[in-house]
């Protein structure tokens, strides 16, 4: 058996493109002792990714060149030399953008494909997931009858982190490209309205959609949306920022030029990482896990087919915007 | 006798010019019940002072054209149809910049010159010092041992900051223009070091004078400063907006391009307007009191000659960095 892997050549300049990548078939990995050996299912694919490429250090340490690209995955457990893991265990971990990886158990989650289907503990019970849960609820800080506005509504944390605040009692309003997103967004997703970015008239939209003017905005993509919101937000509002989608590919970064709407409003903008509130990962995913089976939260992914070849090109469409939901590649 | 008065006549656009004010000669005010006539003595210059010549209504509403120009002033009481004022009283109060003013007796505090000087009611114990203090204490929430850095060190606002933090057993770094000003946050108010953004290499300066990094910045400059702070702070760092005195009279603003700092470092940027602590004046004046009293808090103050037909060079010379400590202007 082989095991084919996607290896980090090159760090991009604004866009990646396929030569930064490298297809290698692999001998299948060794374990020792406390190791599990993992097939790869299912890959997360994220706007992070981005991140990980360049050779700064962010809140996590860069991909170095010549390494497997970092993913998180859903395996099946194939071979263990470890107790609490036995053959045939679906997990969750870091399994990198190859076919089969090698991983310490102790970094290793048991998941429940009986509860929910395999994707979702990738994306609503899973990074996306958490990222939205306690970004809204810890640092967006809703009350029942404020407006929430969330670009990227559509996608992993977007999708989520609207639906929550829904649950709390807000008038939620996406920012979503295109028609087939925003009717997703309002008819699936149950938004209140859902703003096209893609036609004229943003600021007016968003205006009309949110009379009470703007409470708490979540901000995934940056840009032009994101001083654009600064212009609607209420006193004392908050503004999470998640991340910066439109960002992240540019080779030069333009600064939200209305922040002084901060200092009129006594407004606050504040960053988040998911990875600060691991120690209480558990009780978010039951609280979600219970509004999914309530179908108070619609837990949607959107799979890839293709296999670790087909990293980059599904890499690229999530920065494109093709997908509604979590962002997932199919490798087995 | 006769009341001078200098009243808004143009909205600038971008820096203000001599034509924007009138100069004119008007009758002594009458004072009906509840009323009081006040002689200007001394003015509050402000940067805040900005704003107000626009249109758009910020956190105050606009002075409308052909209105005195709105000032804080401090005077004394020269007639009087309220029991709770008599003529020889010092107040404060909203006088604008005029010799004299009919002010409502409601919405005026009397001052002591016994306790400190009267330019002290518009700085450390005025609007710039509350300012100060609210903002650092209640947004910037600085811990014994963390570092502080202020910008406009030597001005109003930065002054009674840093001071504060200092107070608070934090490590103090200012920000100022000039080896002069920089030499007299350190020795004259006690910073531990201050930065002079007009020589070379600020980042690697600012860098140098904060060895464990930014735990909270306080920006009252805005522009390359806070661009360049937001690559210096720490985890969960926080920042103050209480102005942007760079961007004032520029006609095109510009953003903050490294905001994605707040992301990574999980740091929250927040606006303040003093107004929102105002049932909380007196207890901070007695605070600050007490802190001038024992020589923990220096409370400096620039005073202008010239009377109100200086008021538009008074104002010209605060956006030029000529003061150390509050602006004033001398009426009578």
């Amino acid at each position: 058996m082989q095991n084919t892997q996607v290896k980090l050549m090159k760090r991009p300049v604004g866009e990646p493109t396929n030569d930064c990548w490298k297809i290698e078939d692999a001998e299948l990995p060794e374990i020792n002792d406390g190791e599990v050996l993992v097939k790869t299912l299912y890959l997360s694919i994220d706007p992070a990714m981005r991140g990980w490429m360049n050779a700064s250090r962010s809140y996590i340490k860069p991909v170095e060149i010549g390494d497997v690209m970092r993913a998180l995955g859903i395996g099946e457990v194939v071979d263990s030399k470890d107790d609490n893991f036995k053959k045939g265990d679906f997990v969750s971990g870091n399994t990198g953008v190859q076919e089969y990886a090698s991983l310490p158990a102790k970094e290793l989650i048991k998941v429940d494909p009986s509860f929910v289907d395999l994707p979702v503990y990738l994306g609503t019970l899973g990074m996306s997931g958490m990222t939205a849960y306690f970004g809204i609820l810890d640092t967006g800080l809703p009350k029942e009858g404020e407006t929430v506005v969330v670009s990227g509504a559509a996608g992993s944390v977007g999708s989520v982190v609207g639906q929550i605040a829904k649950i709390k009692g807000c008038r939620v309003v996406g920012i979503a490209g295109g028609k087939d997103k925003c009717d997703y967004v309002v008819n699936e997703l149950g938004f209140d309205a859902c703003v096209d970015y893609k036609e004229d008239g943003l600021r007016k939209n968003l205006a009309k959609a949110c009379p009470s003017g703007v409470d708490v905005y979540f901000d995934n993509v940056g840009g032009e949306i994101l001083d654009t919101m600064l212009t609607l937000i209420n006193k004392r509002a908050r503004i999470v920022i998640c991340g910066a989608i439109s960002q992240y590919n540019a080779t030069e970064s333009s600064g939200p030029k209305n922040y002084l709407s901060l200092l009129v409003n006594r407004a606050r903008m504040e960053g988040i990482v998911v990875f600060d509130n691991i120690a209480n990962y558990g009780k978010a995913a039951k609280e979600m896990g219970g509004w999914i089976a309530a179908g108070k939260l619609n837990a949607n992914y959107h799979v890839e087919e293709g296999g670790v070849k087909a990293f980059h090109e599904t890499l690229m469409k999530l920065f494109s915007g093709a997908n509604t939901g979590k962002m997932v590649l199919k490798v087995a």
